[in-house]
């Protein structure tokens, strides 16, 4: 990789997610060669993924180019790559576009969908952790409705008009809101001709709770919402097929659904060369010491989702979300930092925790800070003014803005467009043509 | 195709552009049925797509759902569908979800690329005529500096980053402005890594002015302006071959490049059914009598691109211009009332000019009104505005307007994204890299 040698140490950081990127930030500025190493070449603000997939927000308001997010500074590099394995033992990252010595390596490649082995469910359903994913989805959810125009069959229609959410984390909630209010305010005048009240959302979630990992009060106020918009909310049911057509779960119920999207679990996303089997704890993720030193290195570090600091009081280490890849990030900043110029020992990570929230729909959101917790309005305005918050960008910040503006004024969401038409691999509609055949 | 037999007799539009959309307008709220049969489930706002190809606007800015600007109208239906043929002596259209009986039929098809039939040329250039298409170029620019980075020989760093745009119409024109505001303000700071000085941006004339069809005034403003951007200009030049990596004209002149944008030329988007010698004209455009009806067919219009409407004072018809398949379809729509409710006879068509404008740039463009015709700043602003104001849908007009006041601010372009990677058939830099081996 053509990256110039210089007298300072190379710091080499893979992945551009909100820990990779605070960390970048904070190393940029001083006397180290940083190397952002990326398979896209934006930033995404995953948290509104789900707003691209149902029409709300464009996909270039959630993204943001990482060149630019680092471009005052003069020793900071980097490169669109895909990296394949790391060489510990001669400090090199190898990636599709050659490899590259490091001194300090710092792996912040975050999570990827967890299927937990089932390959069937992993081929025909969808998942939303990215933006193309994002907009595959968004092109289904309209593929669907068009293709429902086109039969008589009540049962294909309704298969067609049917979605199911595996998982009541934030992100299976949120969409499932979404979803219910597309079905409200946009279905019944984009699709006169069709019976749109037939559309169904189903969340489906194998534990007794939604939303799990916040307060009571947010669960039982988030499972309320959803029922108040007509999200039909199944728990203490497991997913354990789906083959494009047909769901079965550990229970009776089963769907038939040309959608499924699964939302039920996200593990590590380690690289080659550091998946050795006692370098990792269930769940995929790297086991990291208090300063995010990665077991048995000194110089490779793990932050965000793919690390887990292990302590007493925290056995399996912090949640995956994006507040903790941040707080990391900027931690080990500061951390590698006195290490790199020695300027005093390392500092143990402590998590600041300021509270989790997620929206349901219009007006309706659920808030727990560490002090307070609150739902509905107030809480649903405090989500978006932290979104916005968050955003990276002032031009997408102003887009996103305007897009809420609208769609809460006018009951919208116009960026309702099949850009790229999706595919499913093994469509249920085909299959019912087969039948009928 | 599920569309219900009313008494109302029922019009048939092929193309949910300019035209097509602007004759369902007219028509979906009288007693007829209207259905509308389009690729995409948007209506596309081409003038823009070059700030698309270039990050400046998000491509859900210029898209607008077909059903949304339709939607108030009970008569009116759309279904996403190719259509395959025209059986004209049953009336029907086949598409590839079903056949549809027609009472009338508008073709309002556009037009498409043309490469004059050179294959090799079709093969290797990117064009704009679509979303998807100017998605596909905004991967490929940016692609292209990134695969820069990676080789220390100049010859391959010099063919990523030298564009060539053949055909100096507007769309190509505007297209060599936005590259070389891009050059100069923006890559400097994306890739300091990177001579990127060394970027050129050529258009290719195969006439001997630019903006044919403008003033003489506004054709050679035009072109100080390019200059004046360092974009470098070549008339009297025809491109023959591109195989990817080599630009041949007939001239001496050859570019070395990876990037070829073919914007030279358009014809007609005929339909099988509708194609026999005798209905069209050179371009590949139907020929209509001055109230739009193809030759033979009393039942059978076609509007905007796709029409040639041939006067003795118009031998060519009219310009493809948007401003013409506006008016055409408004028209139509009126003739068509007139005829379906016998209100008398159908009115001629007759084209108002409201003249023509391209920008070049930042504070540089050019407008010829049938009474006026001025250059620069204030040609700029009222490119703006006029482009606004055509725009569909508020939202899209707030955020292509925020999007422009960000861009003029900040001198940058935001939505520099490689969201789906574009791969071509041929890329040069592979060529490159197996002569290397």
């Amino acid at each position: 990789m053509n990256i110039p040698q210089t007298s300072y140490p190379r710091v080499v950081i893979i992945g551009g997610g909100f820990g990779g990127i605070a960390l970048a930030k904070k190393l940029a500025k001083q006397e180290m060669q940083v190397v952002l190493l990326d398979k896209h070449n934006y930033h995404t603000f995953q948290p509104l993924l789900y707003q691209v997939s149902t029409g709300g927000l464009e996909p270039d308001s959630i993204a943001y180019p990482i060149r630019k997010i680092l471009s005052k500074y003069p020793n900071f590099y980097f490169r669109l790559a895909l990296v394949e394995a790391i060489d510990t033992a001669k400090k090199k990252v190898n990636t599709d576009i050659g490899e590259l010595k490091y001194d300090y390596l710092v792996l912040a490649t975050g999570s990827r969908t967890n299927f937990f082995g089932n390959k069937e469910i992993e081929a025909n359903s969808m998942i939303m952790k990215t933006v193309p994913e994002a907009l595959n989805l968004r092109s289904l959810i309209l593929e669907n409705f068009e293709e429902a125009l086109l039969t008589d069959s009540l049962d294909e229609q309704d298969a067609l008009m049917n979605f199911v959410i595996v998982g009541a984390g934030p992100t299976g909630v949120e969409l499932a809101g979404a979803l219910a209010e597309i079905k409200k305010g946009i279905l019944p005048k984009d699709y006169p001709d069709l019976d749109t009240r037939r559309a169904q959302i189903n969340i489906v979630q194998s534990g007794d709770t939604i939303l799990k990992g916040m307060s009571d009060k947010a669960s039982i106020k988030a499972e309320d919402f959803l029922e108040e918009l007509g999200v039909n909310v199944w728990k203490n049911t497991r997913v354990i097929g789906y083959d494009g057509d047909m769901v079965t779960t550990t229970t009776d119920l089963t769907f038939r659904t040309a959608t499924l999207i699964w939302a039920a679990g996200v593990h590590g996303e380690t690289v080659h060369g550091l998946d050795a089997k006692e370098l990792l704890v269930p769940g995929n993720r790297v086991k990291v010491n208090q300063y995010n030193q990665v077991t048995g290195f000194n110089d490779i570090f793990a932050i965000g989702d793919v690390a887990c600091m292990v302590t007493p009081d925290m056995p399996n280490g912090h949640l995956m979300v994006a507040q903790v890849a941040l707080q990391q990030g900027a931690h080990l900043g500061d951390n590698l930092l006195r290490l790199i110029e020695k300027k005093g020992s390392m500092k143990p990570f402590a998590y600041h925790d300021k509270g989790t929230m997620a929206t349901i729909g219009r007006n309706k959101a659920v808030v727990d800070l560490p002090r307070y917790k609150f739902q509905g309005f107030f809480a649903w305005f405090v989500w978006m003014f932290v979104h916005l918050f968050f955003l990276i960008g002032f031009r997408n910040r102003a887009v996103v803005f305007i897009n809420w503006v609208y769609n809460y004024v006018r009951f919208d969401r116009e960026a309702r467009l099949i850009i790229r038409p999706y595919k499913k691999p093994k469509m249920k509609v085909n299959t019912m043509k087969q039948k009928k055949a």
